[in-house]
């Protein structure tokens, strides 16, 4: 049987349909439009997964179910999405309302889940019990999966991995708070560092260019010094809640995903160091593999589909 | 059937006939000898069940099986403790070695798991699917109950709760790290804090009497400005630590065990009131409730017993 991935981003409705090695074999798209309310957007999605099955040549029938993931915080248990600012949706039952339109079994969580969730089942942490998936993007994010489930916390209302203090009384946070990982460790935070470096050094090629996480590794690995420092201290940011979340949970990988983490070994090899210089557990051989995601776009869609049980 | 549960700890073995409704109904304990190696100690801890079924008026035939909290790591999927240096223990294959002593099903977990287990089947987390609780001694402990399961990490190697930083480049940590938790919020550290803050208020009542939680909380409660003012701090410096697990983890319940602990309303209040003010989520009523544990020493008996399934 296959499955329906359902990936429902602000900007996009992403819809592949899975089978059973995990694999996409038909796939459709189509705007997020939401001021029209969640029942419209809950027929266009209805559409898109019509459409997906289409190119396929393939019929509800054929598939086993359907699983979706919304930028905001869900209760899995009741199939409800508490609330989703993005796209406007305050107390929906997602789950109901599209077993309606698919006349399918329905299944709904956090669309950074889904994505930890189908890297999990079919990325690069294909085959791990747990695993700890964070995205360094405008935020910090992540999903935490455990015995092969994900786990959000109950009510759905954790996931917050940004916003763990590790510096009290810190830097300035987005959410109102001060030190968050987040505040030191997004892309937003590691281009602020660099303007702030750049401007500290005139002679840096920093000052040359368009900052953002590639330009910034760019620099670094062309040997401008500034760029080094900064990244080398970008580093040990991201690597402190690595440590924090690796002393707790010891998930058996930890996966990197996220624009900055296009930087690829540049970033990773010295978040690896940071890490094996500060956990708790002092074998290296023992500590989890820190990784770069490997599905992009798909592992949201891959971990939808996984939903379905 | 009856489950034994056996809590071994650095001093004292102590084990108990646990019920189907969580209750010690026989008991018995025994120094912990740790110098004639473990095979005689796993002959001491033998014997001491063996005794407490005879008090009981029981014997081995009446339980489905026994489980052991050990203080050190773990590796519960293969009964074998890895290392506990309290007691010298290092590989030790704790289940296949008491199973043959006890000729019984028999199950390992790490001590402080085993408590926050016991507390979630019969104690201040009774019913709950998901807690964290923390121990806040000489140092800072937890354990970590998902889906009704200990969380222990891949391997047993995770549940170092109290090695999370919360302040980069901060106050030295006994494991040779800077800024974690444990350096500021376990009682070791609030005696240092109070010491501290005594000495620079000559007129406080702190330096008149032996530092320990008690004598700290005593103090603020008489009135004492200095005292009062550690233990706002203190209540701070716990709670940027529990608002860091729930907005990550977001456990139904929170329960605080340990020698501070022992001061009741006068910590949880102030600590509430800090997870409050900073958590990710701003519903006070959403919020994992705070609570104090409720079955001090039986705590880790009780979950032991629970490992048998």
């Amino acid at each position: 049987m296959y499955r329906i991935g359902i990936d429902l981003g602000g900007t996009n409705i992403a819809v592949g349909i899975v089978d059973e090695a995990q694999r996409i074999i038909a796939a459709s798209d189509a705007p997020t439009v939401s001021q029209n309310g969640a029942g419209a957007l809950l027929n266009d999605i209805a559409a898109t997964v019509n459409d997906a099955l289409a190119r396929g040549g393939l019929a509800l029938r054929d598939c086993a179910g359907a699983g979706i993931g919304v930028p905001g915080t869900c209760d899995t248990a009741r199939g409800i999405v508490r609330y989703a600012h993005n796209i406007g949706w305050d107390g929906v039952p997602v789950t109901a309302e599209l077993r309606q339109r698919l006349g399918l079994p329905t299944f709904l969580a956090n669309d950074a889940d889904c994505a930890a969730l189908g890297e999990v089942v079919g990325g690069a942490a294909k085959g791990c019990g747990s695993a700890l998936m964070v995205t360094l993007g405008t935020g910090v994010g992540g999903g935490f999966i455990v015995n092969g489930r994900i786990w959000s916390g109950h009510g759905g209302l954790g996931g917050e991995f940004g916003h763990m203090c590790i510096e009290m009384d810190g830097a300035e946070c987005s959410c109102g708070q001060r030190g968050c990982w987040e505040a030191y460790a997004s892309a937003t935070a590691l281009i602020r560092q660099a303007d702030s470096a750049a401007k500290a050094h005139p002679e840096s090629a920093l000052n040359t260019t368009v900052l953002n996480g590639r330009t910034i590794y760019d620099a670094a690995a062309s040997g401008d010094e500034t760029a080094r420092a900064v990244t080398a201290r970008y580093a040990e940011y991201v690597g402190v809640g690595l440590v924090n979340f690796i002393n707790a949970l010891f998930p058996e990988v930890v996966l990197l995903g996220g624009g900055v983490s296009g930087a690829g070994e540049a970033l990773l090899a010295s978040v690896r160091a940071y890490v094996a210089a500060h956990a708790f557990v002092r074998e290296t051989a023992l500590l989890p593999e820190i990784r770069a995601a490997a599905l992009g776009g798909d592992a949201g869609i891959i971990g939808a589909a996984a939903l379905v049980h």
